[in-house]
């Protein structure tokens, strides 16, 4: 991934969720499980700037958002930010708003395929951050709330107006932002919010199958799979072909394609290099 | 919403459908049941004048739509609208196509939610009129049919072809655009085209709850959900998220976001004034 | 259609698949049945010179895209296609990487209606023909894998990433297109990625059905509804409401439309003469 570094150090500390790395693989899980992991000013903070630094340290094939306690997320805190944000005058105000708007940017620019892990209630901002990431593993217990009305908000916050069309399509994205409803796993899998459902003991175990596989696929393989879905929504057909036939001929460079069919003549698994 | 007035006057006799106000719902009734209810020139006319007037009238917060006897409304009619068009210029024919667009650009640019009241058939511009609808509640008698190329004219009208693929998809809009064939109400919910499927006897009041609950809901809320969902369609990610960032903190300046934070604190319900 | 020819002739051999044509039916079928009609660079070449012709041709009204033996097409060989690529320049790579879309580009931009007749395996490239054509009609026996990332490459390969997402949805796009699993046809039906799923001996009939009846309707709404549906994926609310309304009033002036109507009033079925 993009290895280019200044003078900018790596951060070592993130205070505002956990965050582990292993084999690969990244959880970040917010951890505040008395408040149903409610975001503060500060935890977005540290989504955007780990979203920055995460593809530039080398070590990370997936990123996986899970939450700790009985919920996934349930946005921002009603006093912390919500309070906080009646005092503020309009520039302040905005600072914050596009803050939130530039996690779910540089989750769709991010080239590390990310997971959310749904369990419990992800409303709010909880409900787009899983809506920015590329896979949403949920279980039986899983349930969205897109309730920014509930809050005399717009229901277009974070992307949520421009992610969830494209997604469920117009009519129900309408009717769930429009009305905050909770929408519950089995619905949400069948219009395809969740990309898969599983048992409540069974959602850690998927994740990590799934965050194994990626880890250890084919990484320019999936980052370009990715960053292409996110462009091409943006893109005419004529425009989308062309990026698609560069993409593939740069990538038909790479010493993954030639391991491919290296080991297919072989008959035995790929070992992907990621490059 | 936008109450700026200059000379003209409020229309207070609409001749071409019946129109009916109580306690911020607007209801209009196509009401043409021998014709099951076909449109004619003069019904689209009003269509389009009554969407400019009535976000500057201040006194609507949802709009109904609805049909009077078998059915939600039939689309053009075949002898007062196909029957003359065949006589008509180029110039005029543009005219009428022209209108028939006006009609679906003002009710999504329409800063009031909209309710489709859907029962037996919405065929042709009917049922491209429940497509411009923000919510599409029908009734197991409920059946579309975009049935355009069945007269000979191309299945895209009034929009059908912007819309319909970005409500259900392309695979099946190209299915119900080029063959025109009719979808029934179960078909419909399936794959996203109604909001909400309801029992037969249960639509009216289906609609009455969910028209009164928009009407008491936070106005500027749904009113910037429906305009975001709708302007998006055609932004950019980046776009999009400037856009949702900078109404977000204009939102947060009004009164119905300090009275849901003040609501929250005194444990009651909030009293949405819509400002 | 088209008819506007010059100095080039129309090619009467095409050795790269078998080619039928019968009443305004053409149909294409992929027939290397012991490669499970992988394509070869020729074959691809071929597609993009019948796709430019058939429309000037005059005489076909439908596209059947079918494969011989076990599966619809199993996509790029293996050693012909993968083996050689590995060998390529730059220059040369792209060269086939843009053919491949160029193929796409014809399917979409085409005035007649394609159907892609599917049954077992549609994989890779023959996985993008599908999504490319207008309807997807497969048997049970019917699978799709948009295996790319499992041969080291993008999952965005000749317009997937544009497509797919508009067909299904941008979650479950990212899961196929990432992970290229294989998706079975009740499941295809499911999210919108087949049209109509039959049993398997009944397949034939059901495309010998609609093939037909597209061959007899009214050719200019059908390649106007075509066109118009593969444009305004790219367009704002406002240009293809403009669009629409051109549209309608060209096609107003068509022999068929008047035919409509003039059957309508005499109670018998119109006879469609495609202008």
């Amino acid at each position: 991934m993009s290895p280019f570094r200044g003078s900018v150090p790596f951060t070592e500390d993130w205070r505002h969720f956990r965050f582990e790395h292993s084999a690969g693989i990244a959880t970040l899980t917010f951890d505040r499980p008395d408040k149903l992991n409610a975001l503060t000013f500060e935890a977005y903070a540290d989504l955007r700037d780990l979203l920055a630094e995460l593809p530039q340290r080398g070590d990370t094939r997936v990123l996986v958002l899970r939450g700790n306690g009985r919920a996934f997320c349930a946005g921002g805190d009603v006093n912390e930010i919500i309070g906080e944000t009646l005092a503020m005058r309009p520039d302040q105000l905005l600072e914050f708003t596009r803050m939130t708007g530039e996690v779910v940017k540089a989750m769709r620019e991010c080239p590390i395929p990310i997971i959310a892990a749904l369990h419990g209630m992800a409303a709010g901002a909880g409900s787009v951050l899983a809506l920015a990431a590329d896979f949403r593993l949920g279980s039986h217990s899983a349930k969205f709330a897109f309730l920014f009305t509930k809050v005399g908000l717009s229901g277009a916050d974070m992307g949520s107006a421009y992610l969830l069309p494209r997604i469920v399509g117009l009519g129900r994205a309408t009717q769930l932002l429009m009305l905050g409803d909770t929408i519950r796993a089995e619905e949400a899998e069948r219009i395809g919010l969740l990309s898969q459902l599983v048992p409540d003991e069974e959602l850690d175990e998927a994740v990590r199958r799934l965050a194994t596989r990626l880890a250890e696929g084919p990484a320019q393989g999936y980052a370009q799979t990715k960053a292409l879905l996110t462009k091409e929504l943006d893109m005419s057909l004529g425009g989308a072909l062309e990026l698609e036939a560069m993409t593939q001929a740069l990538l038909m460079k790479t010493e993954d394609y030639a391991e491919f069919h290296a080991a297919f003549n072989a008959k035995r698994d790929p070992q992907w290099r990621g490059r």
